[in-house]
C-alpha cells in the first residue's frame, strides 16, 4: 500500500514552474514519466496535466529521498518536496526547462506495474488496446490537451450564450421517439411492461415546446443517441450544442451564431474569423462544388459544359443532355501529364458515385490529348478549354450524366484531386460558409415518395409555400448549415409554428394525420396556444472539438468512446443482465 | 395562419421598461396575459419571461392597431410597436408599473385557443393536467423563475469550478452497471442481441478512472438514472453536480466545497454562509438528533436518561437497559398542557418507527403529571427534569428501546413536534452542517451481512483499518455529507486507491473476487498503475434548486418531469414500439 498524504499539500503544479520561482520550496505531485540513475544523481521527469518538471535526487541533497527515488519506476504516483533551482543544462523544449526541483523528500503514493501502452504523444497502438486501457491512454499529454480543449470550449460557448440571454435547460433522456428518423435506442419500462422509453436523437421537440412556453432562448450541451451502424467518426452517443430562439428569422440566428463562432475560434485558437461569413444557396453549392458542404479553401469548381458541347457528336453527351442531364467538368492543375493508369483510377473513382464514365482533355504544352478526341473538332476542343478557362498543364475531367450524378461524382472527384495534388497540405485556413435555401424535401427513390430533407418541422421559404401542394421538389426551406473546410459543423432552420402548415407538411411527406398525432401530437397540440415564431441550430460538439484540437478521429475527443461495434472494451458494455431483471421488465431474449 | 415577422425586430423585453425609457419607441413581443376593453381604449397586459408590460391601444393612437387589438384573446402571441409613456395611474405592484406602451402597430403572430389551465402564479391545478399541458404550465411566471434559477445556479457552479481548476468531462450514458445498488435502467443492444447497456446511476467509476488518468479535478453536471419505485421527490432521471479531486484528503474537499456553497448562496440568494461550516460526527448526530441529516435550526435535542433512570422500577426501562439499549427523551416546549388524545397520537407516531411505546412527563405550573408516575419517586422525577433541564411548560417524551430505535423514533418525533409547534414558521435560516465519520458498513438484517453504507470504494478511517477483519460495525469511513436544514444536499468520500485494500472491502461485504472482477474489474485493474489519492462529492442538483427556489416539489425544478409512475403525460412515454425494432434487438415481450 502506498504512503498516505497525511496533511501534505501540493503547492503548485509541475508545468507552472519557471525561473521566477527559483529558490522557493514547492511540493508537486504527479507521475514518473521516466527516471535516469546517473550514479550520484537520479533524475525524474514528473508529469501532471500541466506538463513535465525535472526533479533531481542526490545523496548530497537528501540521502533518504535519494534512496527512495532509486525504487521509482515509470507511472509511479509520487509527491516531492524540494527547492527549485536553475538547471545547469536547460532544456529548451520544455516550458519548465530552465529549472529543476531538488528532491528533499518524496512519498510514493502508489506504485505501478509496467503499463501495457506507452504514455506518450502520438501513440500508434491499436485502437482496441487503447480503449481497453483507456485510463492509461487518457494519461497521454495529447489526449489531455484535447479533453482540456473540450472543457474550455464548452465554457466559452456557455459564457457566450449566457451573455446573450440563453437559458441552459435540461430535456429528458428517457423519452419518446424524436423525429430524426434514425433507429432509436429503447429502454424497457418496469412500471409498464411491454412499453419502452426511447433515448432522444436530439432535443428537437422539447426545445420547440420550450419556445411555446416562452423561455425565449434555450440552449443545452446535450447528449443525443442514434442506434446506427457506425461509420467512421460516428458514435452511438454524441454531444450537440443545441439552441433555439423565439421571435427570430434566419438572419437573426445566423448573426448570433457568427458571433459565437468568432468567439470560440478567437478564444480557443486565437484565429480571427471574418464576419459576415459567406452565404451560398444550396443550388450554387451543388453546381459549383457538387456538395452541400463545399470546401472553399481551393477552387477547381465544377463548370457546366452542356451549352458548349451540345453539338458534339458523342452519344454519351447527347444522351445525358436529352434525358435532362448535363455535361460538367472540373480542371485539375498540373495534371495534364497524368499517366493512363492514373486516369483509369479516376474513372473507377467516379463510377463509385454512379457516373457511367469520365472523359478527359489534357492541355499540354505541345498538344491537347483527350479520351474523346475523335468526337471533337479542333474548334469544339478550343471552346471547351475557353469555357473552362484552361491553362497549360490542366487536366479537364468531364462527366455527362443526370445532374445529381454529375454533381456528386465531380464534387467527390474535386476533393479527391485536391488530396492527390496536395493542394491543402500545410493549409491552416478555417474557411466557413453558410449553405442556405436547402430543398425542403428530398425524393426517396426506393419508396417512391418525398421525405423531409431535415425534419418535418422546418419552415418552407415564403415564396415557395405555393408549391407545397403541387411541386414538392421546388420548395426550399428556411434551413441553414454552417460548413467549415468541407465539413458540416452545424445546421438548423426556422420552424413551422402553425398547426395548419404543419399538417400540410405531414401530408406532403405521406404521414397520415393519425400517425402524425401519434408521433408528434403534443407538439401540434401545443401549437394551438399561441406559439411564437422560432428557429434554432445545433452544432456537432464532438466535430467542433475535432477541428479545434486538430484531430480527425472522433474517439480522440470523447473520454470514454465506444468502438465501431458500439462496444466499450474498457467496461465491456453492453453485457448480460440477470434473468430476474428481464422478468421484472417482462421481456424475453430470443434464443 | 399568423402574421410573419418579415424583418420586424424586438428591441427590448417587456419587464425591462422603466421611466427612463419614456418617449422612446420600442417593439416588444410576447403573450397576452389579459385584455380589457374600456370602450375607446383597450388595455393589454403583455407577458414575456422578464415580466409584464401594459400596452394601451386607442382609436386616437392608431385606429388600425386598435381594431386589431379588439380581436386579441388570452395567450395570443403578438408583437407591438409603440412609444413608451408614463402611466396616469401607476401600478406599484409591477416593476414596469410606472409606464405603458402606446400601441401604434400590432402583429398577431399566432392565435390561441382557451388554455386548459390558467397561466398564473401558484396554480393549484392537478398534477396530471399540469404535466400533460406542461408547455402551458411552464409559461407560469413562478415556473419560469425557477427554471431561470436553475440555469443561473448551473452557471455559478460551473464558473466556480472552472476557476478552481476543474475540467468538465462527459462520461457515458450507455454503459455498464454502476455500484449504487439500485435497479438499473437497461438498453438492449442491436449489435449484440441478448446484451444490454445500463444507464448510469452515477458517474462514480468513470470519475475515479479520470483521476487515475491524471485529470486532477473533474466535474460534471450529470444525468443519473435509477429505476426505483418513486417516492415523493424522486425522479427516474435526476441531475447531480458530480466532482472528484486528486491528491486530496477530507479537509481539502470540504474546504473547497464550503467556498462553492458560499458562492452559490451569495450569488443566488444574497445569503452569507458563514465559514467554516460546523462539522458533526455521525455518532453525535444520531445521539443528539436521531438523524444523519439533523435539522439544526432548532434545539429539542435528544437526552440520554439511562443513567438517571437506572434504578426506576419500571420493566420497560429495565428491559431496554438490560438488552443493551437505552432510555432517551426530548422535551417539547409549551406542550405540558397537551391533551390525552394528542399525546396518544404521538405514541402512535413513534410506533411507526418501531418504538414499543412512549412515556411522558408534563411539567406544569402547578403539578408534574406523567404516564409513568406510579413508577417514579418524587426524587427520580426531579432528577429526570434536572437532567433534561426542563422548564415549566415542557413536555418530556421518553423512549426506552434499542439505541437505533430510540434514535430514529425520537429523531422523527423531534421533527414532528417542531412542525406541530410551528417552531420553524417564517424561519429563513439556511443552517448547514457536515456530517462526518459515517460507519463504513451497515448491517443488513434481512441478509444477515454487512454491506457498504455508501459504496464499496469509500476509504476507511486510518485508525479503523485495523478492524476491517474483526469488527466491521466499528469501522468509520472517510465520508462526509453536507446537510442543509435537515436535508442531504450532497455527499462524498475519500476513495480507496489501493487494490489490496479494495479487495479487503469486497471481501468484507461478501462480494467474491470473481463477482468483484466481473462488476468492477477495470477499476481494480486501473489501480495497478499508480492511482493518485482521490476523493469527491456529489450534490443533488434538483434538491439544491428546490432550496434556492423555495419549492418542496421536485417536479417544479425539472422542465419535463415524469409522474409518480415514471410516466410522462405530455409525450406519453413509455410507449409501444414496432415489432420490427424488437426483432432487431432479439427480444420478445411476455404476453
Amino acid at each position: 500500500m502506498g504512503e498516505a498524504l497525511r496533511g501534505l499539500k501540493r503547492t503548485i503544479m509541475c508545468g507552472q514552474l519557471r525561473e521566477s520561482h527559483v529558490n522557493e520550496q514547492f511540493t508537486v505531485m504527479g507521475w514518473v514519466q521516466r527516471r535516469r540513475n546517473l550514479g550520484g544523481l537520479i533524475f525524474v521527469d514528473l508529469r501532471d496535466r500541466t506538463g513535465i518538471l525535472q526533479v533531481v535526487f542526490g545523496e548530497e541533497i537528501n540521502r533518504e529521498a535519494f534512496e527512495k527515488a532509486d525504487s521509482l519506476r515509470s507511472e509511479y504516483c509520487i509527491a516531492v518536496t524540494g527547492t527549485l533551482v536553475k538547471r545547469e543544462a536547460p532544456n529548451s523544449e520544455l516550458p519548465t526547462g530552465m529549472v529543476e526541483l531538488k528532491g528533499e523528500s518524496v512519498k510514493i503514493l502508489s506504485e505501478s506495474e509496467t503499463p501495457p501502452i506507452y504514455i506518450k504523444e502520438d501513440l500508434d497502438a491499436g485502437e482496441n488496446i487503447r480503449l481497453k486501457y483507456r485510463y492509461l491512454d487518457l494519461r497521454r499529454p495529447d489526449m489531455q490537451r484535447i479533453l482540456m480543449t473540450r472543457h474550455k470550449t464548452a465554457k466559452v460557448v456557455r459564457d457566450f450564450l449566457d451573455e446573450n440571454g440563453f437559458l441552459e435547460m435540461e430535456t429528458p433522456i428517457l423519452t419518446k421517439s424524436t423525429p430524426e428518423g434514425a433507429r432509436d435506442y429503447i429502454v424497457p419500462s418496469r412500471n409498464y411492461p411491454g412499453m419502452f422509453y426511447a433515448l432522444p436523437q436530439s432535443p428537437q421537440l422539447f426545445k420547440q415546446l420550450l419556445m411555446v412556453s416562452g423561455y425565449d432562448r434555450y440552449f443545452q450541451i446535450a447528449k443525443c443517441f442514434r442506434d446506427e451502424d457506425l461509420r467512421a467518426n460516428r458514435q452511438p452517443e454524441f454531444t450537440q450544442i443545441d439552441m433555439e430562439l423565439s421571435f427570430v428569422e434566419t438572419d437573426d440566428v445566423i448573426e448570433l451564431n457568427e458571433r459565437l463562432i468568432k468567439r470560440v475560434f478567437k478564444e480557443m485558437l486565437d484565429v480571427d474569423v471574418k464576419l459576415p461569413i459567406e452565404r451560398m444557396p444550396y443550388k450554387i453549392a451543388m453546381e459549383k462544388y457538387g456538395s452541400d458542404k463545399p470546401d472553399l479553401r481551393f477552387g477547381m469548381e465544377i463548370n457546366d459544359l452542356t451549352e458548349v458541347v451540345k453539338d458534339v457528336d458523342f452519344k454519351v453527351f447527347q444522351d445525358a443532355i436529352e434525358n435532362g442531364g448535363s455535361v460538367r467538368a472540373i480542371k485539375a492543375p498540373n495534371s495534364a501529364g497524368m499517366g493512363r493508369k492514373q486516369i483509369d483510377k479516376l474513372v473507377e473513382f467516379v463510377k463509385t458515385y454512379g457516373a457511367k464514365g469520365l472523359a478527359w482533355i489534357a492541355y499540354k504544352e505541345d498538344e491537347v490529348k483527350s479520351s474523346i478526341s475523335k468526337f471533337l473538332t479542333e474548334e469544339q476542343t478550343k471552346n471547351i478549354l475557353n469555357t473552362i478557362d484552361a491553362k497549360v498543364g490542366d487536366l479537364i475531367l468531364i462527366v455527362a450524366d443526370k445532374n445529381s450524378v454529375a454533381f456528386q461524382s465531380l464534387g467527390a472527384l474535386r476533393l479527391h484531386m485536391a488530396k492527390e495534388l496536395g493542394i491543402l497540405e500545410g493549409n491552416k485556413e478555417f474557411r466557413f460558409v453558410w449553405i442556405t435555401e436547402f430543398p425542403l424535401f428530398s425524393y426517396n427513390e426506393e419508396e417512391g415518395r418525398f421525405q423531409a430533407e431535415h425534419h418535418p418541422f422546418t419552415m418552407p421559404m415564403d415564396e415557395d409555400i405555393q408549391y407545397l401542394d403541387t411541386d414538392l421538389g421546388r420548395v426550399r426551406a428556411k434551413a441553414y448549415d454552417i460548413v467549415l473546410n468541407g465539413e458540416e459543423l452545424g445546421g438548423g432552420s426556422i420552424r413551422i409554428h402553425d398547426t395548419k402548415l404543419q399538417e400540410r407538411m405531414f401530408t406532403a411527406i405521406g404521414l397520415t394525420h393519425e400517425r402524425a398525432i401519434e408521433k408528434f401530437g403534443y407538439l401540434l397540440e401545443a401549437f394551438k396556444f399561441g406559439p411564437p415564431p422560432h428557429g434554432g441550430l445545433a452544432y456537432g460538439f464532438d466535430r467542433m472539438i475535432m477541428f479545434l484540437a486538430g484531430t480527425e478521429n472522433i474517439k480522440d475527443v470523447i473520454a470514454f468512446p465506444k468502438n465501431q461495434n458500439a462496444f466499450c472494451p474498457l467496461t465491456e458494455a453492453p453485457n448480460v443482465v440477470d434473468k430476474e431483471q428481464l422478468d421484472d421488465l417482462g421481456i424475453y431474449i430470443k434464443e
